[in-house]
């Protein structure tokens, strides 16, 4: 049976352990294999992102399986084919998991309810990127050993990003303790009702960075998009960035061994500053690295076990019931559906 | 000697059969093989087309060639290079088949006679689509065991249609018979002289869709361009759809067994209803998995012989004498040459 | 080590040599190989080529190696991501060379400074074109045995050419003897101080035409871009096509067994006429195989011993020093950096 993935929010402590060990032994082993020579991959992204697309091409191909790029800008999916015609036509023509990246929170889920092979969620409006959460946590675990009991900041615009999303979903189930740390525009609106965003025991906020990053064990800073000064969310980047900007003598309030990420791609000087980026607190690199070997563990996980009587039989009648929450559906119905 | 496929009108009964076998056979084949292992393929696709682009690109890796794909949209094509030397670069840099999309009649027709590699016609303007007509009547022999003696009803916007061109040809070919059904201004206008689409005693036209569906075993549902409202072809979308749409109730005057067909992309609600695609007869599904293997074979059968003496020999001294029609090489004179 | 291709420039006449021949016994090795089975090669253009990327695609595969093309229009690139980041990027991703295009000359240079993996110059703004040059003198020294002693006429817009710059260094290194043809405007300003162009004992100009090809054993036409006329630096392309097209009645001017050279995409009927272009005299389709087996024997020089236990290490505290030209550095502090 093949399996999804959606949403970190969909895994367990263990499940997440079992994915970081089988990305962490990915690291170790041969740079070339043919576990997946059978198999075709293909990614959907109706978003561009250099980053995530080829380190699921490079991961593909690492396993030996072909992938297959859905260019979205030049494809019949602009004539307006739906996203459930375009998984299904993938999957005819023998996609065994389909990567997508979609602008709307929910459309991987929608996808998996109608269609056997795995879907693989690489981005999905403000819902989850459940692969940049495990290879968050890889590089944090391959720094200090381990994640219960850390201390994590996530700095920015937390409001409007799945990176922290799914990083909120992965730390806590692991243990740590996260502290969401941004304008007050730019957080959940705790504690009145938001069911958009994870709430925790272990989960605190602070408009203060230097209180967000006391004791910090891990910076995990976001990228501030342009469009929050135009909607009025900061006042200028020039004011977010003096007073949010991650900098290596902001790092130095932090634990001595401090541990800087970011999901890329940076906006040097507005979220973070270079010394900072580029500094022997820096695991920007290593999270990068990390990435492919996270996205070889997740198809390996995903397709592991392939070759099961009924792969290619009638889809349709058994959708795949995960726990996704329901505002994403709800989201979905809207836009996509 | 490679071989091109420029047109089904190209192929016998004989020729067109050993194609659908060995399609057959490579469906109970391995997922992948080596037999093309030293080959490149070139996807050259001056119209956009996710299903068959990719189509043909996994058709190439499960046979163990490279395909690469030629971006006409950021190339020097679009500074003005010409047909003919793009391909001879193609051929030149390794390319030992060529699978071309444009939008003019003959394109790949005038391109075969300027290389010695294979040349695969992926759709030609109004002219044809062969590998899409191979689908269809493979799907059709999966479904029924045979195409002779069959009732085949192509409903819609037949006159501009590349794929009814290269149905017609197949199905007449292997014994059936062909209903066109459509409203008069989408029909070829015989009796008089249309020489633009094939004439058969195997052939007749209906503007009823009951009639056309009566006694039918294969109804296949043509896309509607939105563009034949815009030029008057028909009065509005609606009034084609209230009149021509392939719905299950429509299916239901059919043969009892009767198989639905449709090229994709659907337009779904405009010539074809979702219960319908999506119901018991519905075979879209298989036509898309088995454009991947008809696609395997005929690469095959346009490489087999790959490794004879001449291969990069000089070009250009025996261009290819293919029985393609007059009219389409006029074509390509005004809109190519 | 790697090493990295960022101009002919940097190389000597024995290292030139050793490429030449490395990529003659391509041609004559087979199809494809393993050699490169564990390496991913990325291709980064800033500016479109077909020939040029695909050629470097096919001869990643023709190695067992894994191309990545990273689409700079769709990419995080378009939202500002720096070329260091972009790059530093690549190699976190796994890529053991990066092939840059680039419209700034000195970018591949800058690139290299940040980077461990290769760096392989796919042409950089008005400075060099290093693997057109190294097929350039493939082509002759197969039509002719050898280089040195050779008259080469380069003839057009050499000013603005890094297909010129790449052929002076190259010929002139293996001892040719190289004259440039062209209106006064777009020949460079010798004898005053014009070090954006090498000056050598054996390069002469010229902006007779006549004159130019007597005693010509080669002809390289350069592209003619319709901006020249725009931007005044010609009359107009009909009185330039007049004095400088090269047509058969003009290599007739030349040697008996004259070598006629362009570098692609040809603008047929202005730099070039169609029957000197596809004349017995034309080794233009010659280029462009030679061009793979260029960028096969430049990937394995480069990535040749690429297993070193450096593979991976940190960056950045060790730049290549390269004898690449100040002025070139220059320009991209002013454009990229």
């Amino acid at each position: 049976m093949r399996r999804h993935l959606l949403a970190l929010q969909q895994l367990d402590a263990a499940e997440i352990t079992r994915l970081l060990d089988l990305a962490q032994r990915v690291l170790g082993g041969p740079p070339r294999s043919e576990a997946l020579r059978d198999h075709a991959i293909a990614t959907l992204f109706y978003e561009p992102s250099t980053r995530t697309e080829i380190s699921f091409e490079l991961a593909s191909a690492r396993l030996g399986a072909t992938a297959v790029r859905c260019d979205v800008t030049r494809s019949s999916i602009q004539k307006g084919e739906s996203l459930v015609d375009t998984v299904q036509t993938l999957e005819a023509l023998g996609a065994q998991a389909i990567v997508i990246r979609h602008p709307s929170a929910g459309a991987p889920h929608l996808a998996s309810r109608w269609v056997r092979c795995a879907i693989i969620n690489a981005g999905d409006g403000m819902h989850e990127h459940p692969t940049q959460g495990l290879l968050d946590l890889l590089t944090v675990r391959q720094h200090r050993g381990r994640i219960a009991g850390l201390n994590v900041a996530i700095v920015g615009d937390v409001l409007h990003s799945r990176v922290a999303r799914s990083a909120v979903w992965g730390f806590t189930a692991l243990g740590a303790h996260v502290t969401l740390v941004g304008p007050p525009t730019l957080l959940p609106a705790w504690p009145s009702a938001d069911d958009r965003f994870p709430r925790a025991p272990q989960v605190t906020m602070t408009s203060s960075l230097a209180k967000g990053l006391e004791h910090a064990d891990v910076v995990m800073a976001l990228r501030m998009q342009r469009e929050r000064q135009e909607h009025g969310y900061v006042p200028s980047l020039g004011e977010y960035t003096g007073r949010y900007a991650i900098t290596s003598s902001a790092l130095a309030t932090a634990r001595p061994d401090v541990l800087l990420l970011h999901p890329g791609p940076m906006n040097l000087g507005v979220e973070v500053s270079a010394d900072a980026a580029y500094g022997p607190q820096s695991g920007i690199h290593a999270q990068v690295t990390n990435g492919v070997a996270v996205r070889m563990a997740v198809l390996l996980w995903a397709l592991g076990d392939a070759d099961t009587p009924d792969r290619g039989a009638a889809r349709r009648d058994a959708p795949n019931e995960l726990p996704v929450r329901d505002h994403a559906v709800a989201e979905i119905v809207r836009t996509v559906g």
